[in-house]
């Protein structure tokens, strides 16, 4: 356990502004292209954007075994592959190497022009190559609230949702970085009372406000991994908005599940913060009832405790926060949703990104998308510029935060933010 | 087009055993490692497997514009991105130097020892790395004999089959070349009468027969590619065993699609056969009705005329041919697939793999897997051993074979063949 490196007395030599979601106890990782145009994987504390590669090349890991060019990459997939005791060794001597006493590279002015840059220096691009995504369905509210919507109100859970973490293949090709504008689909959609279907831009694209883990290398193709051991091939977090477009999904979805109405675009947040910089928010998940088959029984506090909100921000426009919840009401814990992933020995990589599903709270503040929040638009969400929401509408900007707080550390996420662009128009005739 | 090259009468100074699925007219892309444990891409002509990388090296695609090590690597995804273009100078090249009457390595015997190997000196490898793979839904027999059988047999196409080409995500991590044997997968199955889950092997492992296209880069993210252009980004097509355990399958699918059920094994075969080769080929595609939305209405033959056939081979035992079917009754298009997945802008990379769904005839001997040739258990298979299945069983193996034919030419996929392994059993305690 990295005591020391998650101590709330911790403090760094670089500047950390209060509120900052990147005190010296998070150690993040992510990709960035420099001022110079070179690829490197790097850190960040406070407002700084950390070199890993330059760190490298000047001796500052000397004693871990590391290929030279580990963070000469354009994605963390082979320091992630290295496996989470040298992920400990990399963060540990981040920690060390920043600690406000440690004159090292505190007071080498050459070293520190090279590895450290302002944040409007860098172009954060996407940490991974993500080789399979896959999307659980874990919030217990969200499928309840789907179900009454669309299916039984009485009986609103579908008869295994209970008893396994629903999940289904996603789209990797299309999974963007925070900043990269996305466009509104075009799709077949079926008019109210038609049975013949158009073809037509989605009037219902919404946000689903997810996390998601980031994997190494797990197994052997035809292998399980165990819920005990589940979390130790998971590296890290993000923030995941799952872009959906209802209209599409709704004519689509039967019998194979969403298609077009998902794969158009999701957006993560630009750092992975790991499990260990994580630890000290483990909470307890949601009792389950009924208790689940034993390949899925889990002991100890498998979840997090981490506040999310989502920011609805029309074009030229202040920010509207819609929602507010937690990580903590995953009814299905992230060990679980690999031990049920691998159960069958389907294999993961590293690089994969498992999404939580839309993470929505007990109360209709707390919901994770515009389709639960307006409740099929029953109820539209007013802006603070007065204007109605029911689904987001072309140039709003949508934002999610996500961050843990105790003892007065404050380890955070960051953002991932997203313009809706509208439809693409051809330039052809 | 690419006439010479597809020329019925054109020979190779190769020996090509009679119906042998790789003429000259051939001239497939594959990966292999060779007896010197260096992994190349190559073709094949007959029964002997060329080395690209080593013919590259010694001058023979002079002239064309080739990076120097595009065949000096384990996946094709970088010469699939190279473009149509690109594919037709190399793969018009390789005919002419493989050409009977052309000396100019024929009579090189140094060269001749570089570049060509019996095919028991190499292995085969996945050709290309898979980003996404998608699995369309596109045989109205099939689907129409699902929904007899687990729907509405009055009724069994649901709303949207007809309108729009049903697809879904499936798992890259999990497909696996020709001969490598899979396991039976384990999983939550609803027993008959019960409403409590059990977790178990699957009882009902089940092949099918599909075939797949893969991809070159087709788009930018947000923008669509059209169903005239659609081919223009097909490098080629294999064979594809989209394992399943329609056990697993009944009790998790609803409502996000299959995902344990599938994401355990699907197989390939190892030769990617160009759109170029099959062009003598093509033929008609189903009369669709109702006319589908002007993004989908497609002119000219876009279907090709493929025969397929299944064996199930008992451990120590003879093959039986339990299915004949034809590719050109799929209902739905590879062109069409394709602009479909990408008329809401999703972005297609190299090496993107889309299966055609289970391919079955209009007769009980052309279903296309064993749920359908079974018919849900009721009516089992006699093997030539005289043993029955309704399912495949432990150390079976299953071979997928397909090939074109007409005017003195075969055109083949060769097969994909895969032995189907009991359980994984840990061996920890």
């Amino acid at each position: 356990m990295p005591i020391k490196t998650n101590d709330p007395e911790r403090k760094s030599w670089l500047p950390v502004p209060p509120a900052s979601d990147f005190p010296i106890q998070n150690i993040p990782f992510g990709v960035f292209l420099t001022r110079d145009d070179i690829i490197t994987i790097g850190t960040r504390i406070g407002n700084h954007a950390i070199d890993l590669g330059a760190l490298h090349q000047l001796g500052y890991f000397n004693g871990i075994p590391l290929t030279e060019d580990i963070f000469l990459q354009d994605t963390l997939n082979d320091f992630i592959s290295d496996g989470k005791k040298t992920w400990r060794l990399v963060r540990d001597r981040i920690s060390k190497i920043f600690e406000k006493r440690n004159p090292e590279l505190r007071d080498n002015e050459e070293h520190k022009k090279i590895v450290l840059f302002t944040l409007d220096e860098v172009e954060m691009q996407l940490p991974v190559q993500i080789g399979d995504y896959t999307d659980f369905y874990s919030s217990k509210e969200h499928a309840t609230n789907i179900g009454k919507m669309f299916r039984n109100p009485e009986n609103a859970l579908l008869p295994n949702w209970l008893h396994l973490p629903v999940g289904y293949h996603g789209r990797s090709s299309s999974i963007v970085p925070s900043g990269t504008p996305i466009r509104r689909p075009m799709g077949q959609i079926l008019p109210k009372g038609s049975d013949l279907p158009k073809f037509s831009p989605s009037n219902m694209v919404d946000f689903e406000l997810e996390m998601a883990f980031i994997t190494t290398d797990a197994n052997a193709l035809g292998e399980p991994i165990s819920v005990d051991e589940a979390e130790d091939y998971i590296f890290g977090m993000v923030l995941f908005n799952d872009w959906s477009a209802r209209d599409i999904q709704k004519w689509e979805y039967v019998p194979l599940g969403p298609f077009l109405a998902k794969n158009f675009a999701s957006s993560i947040s630009p750092w992975i913060v790991t499990l260990d910089a994580l630890e000290p928010f483990r909470i307890e998940s949601p009792d389950q009832n009924p208790k689940p088959l034993p390949y899925l029984l889990q002991t100890g506090r498998k979840s997090f405790d981490i506040n999310l909100e989502v920011d609805i921000t029309p074009e030229n426009s202040t920010p509207t926060t819609v929602t507010r919840t937690n990580f903590k009401y995953m009814y299905w814990t992230m060990a679980q949703q690999l031990a049920h992933h691998t159960v069958n020995g389907c294999k993961v990589n590293s690089g994969d990104l498992m999404g939580s599903g839309t993470i929505s709270g007990p109360n209709p503040e707390s919901y994770g998308s515009m389709l639960e929040l307006a409740w099929q638009g029953t109820k539209p969400i007013k802006l603070k510029d007065g204007s109605l929401r029911k689904a987001i509408e072309d140039h709003d900007t949508v934002t999610l935060r996500g961050y843990c707080e105790n003892k007065g550390v404050r380890i955070g996420f960051g953002e991932v933010s997203t313009k809706l662009l509208p439809v693409f128009q051809s330039k052809k005739k």
